[in-house]
């Protein structure tokens, strides 16, 4: 069984997507991540689900993480107000780290070693500057090694 | 609002629970990671999702990753040869990372900000030395702040 055939549809976000737009998407749907790509479709990174939190963090609270414990608001408005005017591009990540995206060819065992080393539970699958086939999520990938 | 009212009950696993039950469990509910308490239930770890993968992958292929290219067999071949004779405890970090645990008291940013630092979509919810009072999720934090 290799990578092709486990691919299933999944909803994609672009850079310029309204970061709102990607979180009620990803809260919708339970997604565990977020793929996005460019025009041609190619997937340009993979978000896992966590990293759309950063949006709402205020730079001061990733500094001194005390701060955060004094605003006590809402939850919806430390959200609304962290997402305004803001969109998927704001979410790339700065530094180059390993994408998680494997060609149709591979194998089981390589799609969950780059679950495991990305710590991503949703990897593309496309070929090299190629659109992206589909994805893999984690759950996916479990229920057919469980078969549950 | 305060992680009190956000945490929820979530099912745990200990260091002695056969790696095939954990995995059935985080498959079989579609969870996001695993918790595993002690005797005491407190919480000892937050495992994410993905690093449950880390039974079935074997150490030449984390190594070499070209060799996982080369094994191709049927998913559930892989993986119930992984996790044969294995437990919990196999899973465990060896490096200690910040623990994605807060108290009671923690407001939705903090809350939100320790998932964004620790890449958890999984937080345990206890006071120091105290038993597990429940988790929050990444779909339950973001279903809450975006009202879906």
């Amino acid at each position: 069984m290799r990578a092709g055939d486990l691919a299933a549809p999944f909803p994609t976000v672009r850079e310029v997507t309204p970061a709102l737009d990607a979180a009620r998407l990803l809260a919708g749907r339970n997604l565990p991540g977020l793929i996005v790509v460019d025009d041609a479709s190619r997937p340009v990174t993979v978000l896992p689900g966590t990293q759309v939190l950063r949006l709402v963090i205020p730079s001061y609270c990733q500094d001194d993480p005390a701060l955060a414990r004094v605003i006590d608001e809402a939850a919806a408005d430390v959200f609304l107000r962290g997402v305004e005017g803001r969109t998927v591009a704001d979410l790339l990540p700065r530094e180059r780290r390993e994408l998680p995206v494997v060609d149709s060819q591979a194998t089981v065992l390589e799609v969950a070693a780059v679950m495991a080393r990305t710590r991503s539970p949703l990897v593309a699958v496309a070929g090299r500057n190629q659109p992206m086939l589909g994805a893999i999520t984690l759950d996916a990938l479990l229920d057919r090694m469980l078969g549950t």
